[in-house]
């Protein structure tokens, strides 16, 4: 089958690839449409350091995994259900269209070892930018009718904005601050603005960004060079309990949090930053703040993300920018570099 | 009236000062007993640093300070009531022993400035190494009777440990790990004990302190050379929600606990870092980990601790390694650099 594949750090080629086959409790599925996510941006600049880092995490992170062997990444997908391994049943049928978490159950009762990922940090199990990948029968849902399979791609990373929600403990009737409207970000703001959140005050440097903000649901945003989002969420509230939502993921980006924030704020970091970064645990103690770090979601994050995206009570259809088949995926790693053009590219094999 | 005297960064001399006068809602006292906190030998050494990250921290940071003028430092006191100021009542009487937060009301309806820091971080009111100050009437709680206002001049200090407790939302059964046995960490220990925390695990490289540490309520005492805090946490516990608290305050420290946190974790920063620290967000995102920072604590919980010294709950007298009088306190803060001498030195003009 014709895959896009990681081979080492910086390479990303398409060719051809074995077809995975399903085991024991595993489906066979046929991508329908597959998100290029950010992570895997930053995966193949940093994949090194990820490797390291995930040793450091201990087992559920990228401790597996062997840089030297081909890997096939794509953890948004939608896809139609083929065929099942042996002794599989699940609540799914093949024709089915389906969405996952992307992860692997073995059958291991070690916590340590319990789920492997799909689509990164994984040798064994390729993603969404393949023509077909294997899935864990019992994780697959199947979409509901009448949702096109390409939103429904769009599962995961909402679910990822959900969750940092949620992790933040805000409330309805609070205030955030959104720094970054990339596709995190935006997804971020779109769960505020689903739990009444106001105002939601989001700041980015691209207009195109900005704009998208505001479609899904910001009651403001601003360019950051012009006017700091703190200044503005001051100008336009400056009472309520805010949160800070660290969206961008580079470094200096939590010292200028941890430096705008009121006292007693809370710092939500999603944004994932690779690199070292420098803060200054004075200005935390000072103000008393408060920093959580989110990462994914839980099963009940993505099922009820899936839901609302059917029902369109998310409607996604702004963040699609683009549409690319495989062959086309080294351009939109390129492509998406520039946050005026392109916010998420789907890649439809 | 004689008083230690900050002039300048790292200089700290004995010398002559006119007695403060007390004026109207103000009291004047005579010190008892004045512990010297790790935070005045920090502001010696870092007074530039702490007034330039006052200005960003806004009016209740140390923005008003002239470094030229005189600083009496020591907010950790207890007193006698000599007079009241002009039409000044209170709910203290002349000859009683007080202690007081070390904030002076200034009368102001102006939220960021109604309070004046007293005994650091002001030219105007002087603390407790000195032979007589004023204190704010309405502040000022009487100290049972029965207890020695030398032990109940630990109530700041004590305060802190009990405020940073609170402020991490740790519960009764759950475990901590301390990092850290100096004043702060002990008086950690302390409010975690009685809070029925269990186990209690304490890191600290000096022996003394770490007797000190398990005097004071820890279950376990290690030096973090030959065995981390968190391993000896997994070694005596490893399966309760942990909190650490991160009681040493210095570079390196806050990357140290995120790296040892296991995942879901949540960091207790109470030790003042005045430097940068570098930290990598990403670690903190792969475990979700959570970072409070705490300052101070609130009248309730000052006054909470005062009763709780003068009940005996809390045994300070293991913590007092001497006592010197005015004219001793550069020589203590020399002292007190070495941690298997001194734990608190109190000044007792």
């Amino acid at each position: 089958m014709r895959a896009a594949v990681m081979r080492g750090p910086n390479n990303l080629v398409v060719d051809d690839v074995p077809e995975p086959k399903p085991g024991p409790g595993q489906i066979l599925v046929k991508t329908i449409a597959c998100g290029i996510c950010g992570s895997d941006l930053h995966f193949l600049k940093f994949a090194e350091q990820m490797v390291q880092v995930g040793q450091e995490l201990g087992p559920i992170g990228t401790s597996g995994l062997d840089l030297g062997r081909d890997i096939v990444m794509g953890h948004e997908f939608s896809a139609e259900v083929l065929d099942f391994g042996p002794d599989t049943q699940g609540a799914v049928g093949v024709g089915d269209s389906v969405v996952s978490i992307p992860v692997m159950l073995t059958g291991s009762s070690d916590p340590n070892n319990m789920i492997e990922p799909i689509g990164a940090y994984s040798n064994t199990y390729g993603g969404g930018y393949a023509e077909y990948m294997v899935l864990a029968a019992p994780l697959a849902l199947k979409i509901p009718d009448g949702c096109d399979p390409r939103h429904a791609a769009l599962t995961e990373p909402m679910a990822v904005g959900l969750h940092a929600v949620n992790r933040s403990g805000i409330k309805a009737g609070e205030a955030a601050v959104v720094l970054g409207a990339g596709p995190v970000g935006l997804a971020v703001i779109s769960a505020l603005r689903r739990l009444d959140v106001e105002p939601i005050v989001a700041a980015d440097f691209s207009p195109a960004r900005r704009k998208l903000a505001l479609t899904m649901g910001a009651h403001e945003a601003v360019d950051p060079r012009e006017e700091p989002a703190v200044e503005a969420w001051r100008r336009v509230d400056g009472v309520k309990p805010v949160v800070i939502f660290e969206a961008v993921g580079v470094p200096g980006m939590l010292d200028q949090a941890m430096k705008d924030a009121p006292r007693m704020a809370r710092v939500l970091v999603v944004g994932v930053c690779m690199e070292n970064d420098t803060v200054r645990p004075i200005i935390g103690i000072g103000k008393e703040l408060e920093i959580r770090f989110a990462l994914g979601y839980d099963p009940f994050e993505f099922a009820s993300t899936l839901n609302a995206i059917a029902s369109e009570e998310i409607d996604v259809r702004p963040l699609i920018t683009g549409e690319v088949g495989i062959e086309g995926v080294p351009q939109a790693f390129t492509d998406l570099a520039n946050p005026d053009d392109h916010c998420k590219i789907l890649v439809t094999p």
